[in-house]
């Protein structure tokens, strides 16, 4: 055991915004404005259409130039949020996934709490017109949903984004200080475990027939991403699994 | 008396947005948007640039374009906030106007009291790069300021017309009561008032020396336009002023 598990009295960074498949430079170079108006300026990018670093993006970033030039670039969703405890999901309209569901106001109250009790937290903004898909919500531990007008939603990227980090600044960390207590496993951890069962489950037959097997993956995932599981769960479930094997196998 | 001098039940439309001498129709069209976002609908409009109808408004307001087509034109700030009770004057610093400041939640809880009590409320947006001009800032009751980066202000038009909406959809009323039970006066009666009173004082050579006469002027226009007077006040102020110079005169 290091120290870094010991419950530590510091406070993690302030949120990472994670821009997945962004489309125009512009809308990122926007974002980054957004942001910076509210003092958060720790940006991740998944596979932005147009590579990186994109010269659109710098010119409408004016003044808030930094946040690009110390943006990470990732493959994935997966990837881009591996080292993270807690991720919020932003999405116009709920689909069919089992999330608990926050107005920005009360998960940004969340996300403080989480920060000062040394969790890191990430949020998932999609391409400007089609927004996340089921995969990376599946990787989210709640949705972040605008209330808007039901008959008409025009919100574009930047004003999504505007809008998180507007209550980031106004949240007093009143959310739910139980969650932040929790020594929540990070986000990477998550994902192994997740693929250990998907794999496991694969090699057993579970995931049929044949054309219903992605959307029972996509379901798993999106439990073990939803789940506030701890390190100790994880490593139990990991556990759970191999001796389960272990047994089936005759070991 | 008519009977609309009695407290009414009904509560008053939603605010009217005042986006005071707009130079982009693109931004008048966005700002229409981002109200229909949150289901406001009432805008009006003061003097904008290019003149109104502007084509290049209406194929930036896609979808809200109903707005655009009800908003009123005004020649000047007074003029488009004649007949509201109670108007607030975004800007992103505070200049030298004695005016209470209020964060955009803060004063949109106030906003859904007053309405709440019959009152008509008004929020005015001033022009792209100068913002709102002292002598606009000097007809409103009080000042909404985002709390944004001191070292980083970059909110454009639609945007900050985003965060007023937003915060008036999440508003839930709780604000100052007391105000909201007041018999406010229109902001046409202020006007008249402030206009009474400069005029009386002008010829009383009140504004000396000629080159400080403006800002003493501003001063007054703003106090009158700060205070939570009620018609009763009003007539009170008129009738006060009347007095004194009937008095002096040996009327």
């Amino acid at each position: 055991m290091s120290e870094s598990s010991a419950p530590t009295p510091n406070a993690a960074p302030d949120p990472t915004f994670v821009l997945v498949r962004s489309q125009m430079g512009e809308n990122i170079g926007g974002a980054a404005r957004a942001m910076w108006n509210f003092e958060l300026d720790r940006m991740r990018l998944v596979a932005p259409r147009d590579g990186w670093p994109n010269p659109r993006a710098v010119a409408l970033a004016s003044g808030a130039g930094r946040l690009l030039d110390q943006a990470g670039v990732f493959e994935s969703t997966a990837e881009a949020v591996a080292d993270c405890d807690y991720v919020y999901a932003t999405t116009a309209r709920v689909r069919g996934l089992t999330k608990p569901v926050l107005e920005p106001a009360d998960a940004m109250d969340e996300a403080r709490a989480l920060k000062a009790a040394g969790k890191k937290v990430a949020v998932l903004f999609g391409p400007e017109r089609a927004g996340l898909e089921n995969e990376d919500v599946a990787r989210a531990n709640a949705i972040i949903t605008v209330p808007v007008n039901p008959e008409f939603y025009s919100l574009n990227l930047a004003q999504c984004v505007l809008l998180i980090a507007y209550e980031w600044r106004r949240a007093r960390g009143s959310g739910d200080g139980a969650l932040a207590q929790i020594e929540l496993a990070s986000r990477i951890e998550v994902e192994k475990l997740s693929d250990h069962y998907e794999q496991r489950l694969d090699e057993a037959g579970y995931f049929f027939p044949e054309q219903k097997a992605e959307g029972m993956k996509l379901v798993l995932r999106n439990m073990w991403g939803r789940l506030p599981l701890t390190r100790a769960d994880v490593q139990m479930l990991h556990g759970m699994l191999r001796q389960i094997l272990r047994k089936r196998d005759g070991g």
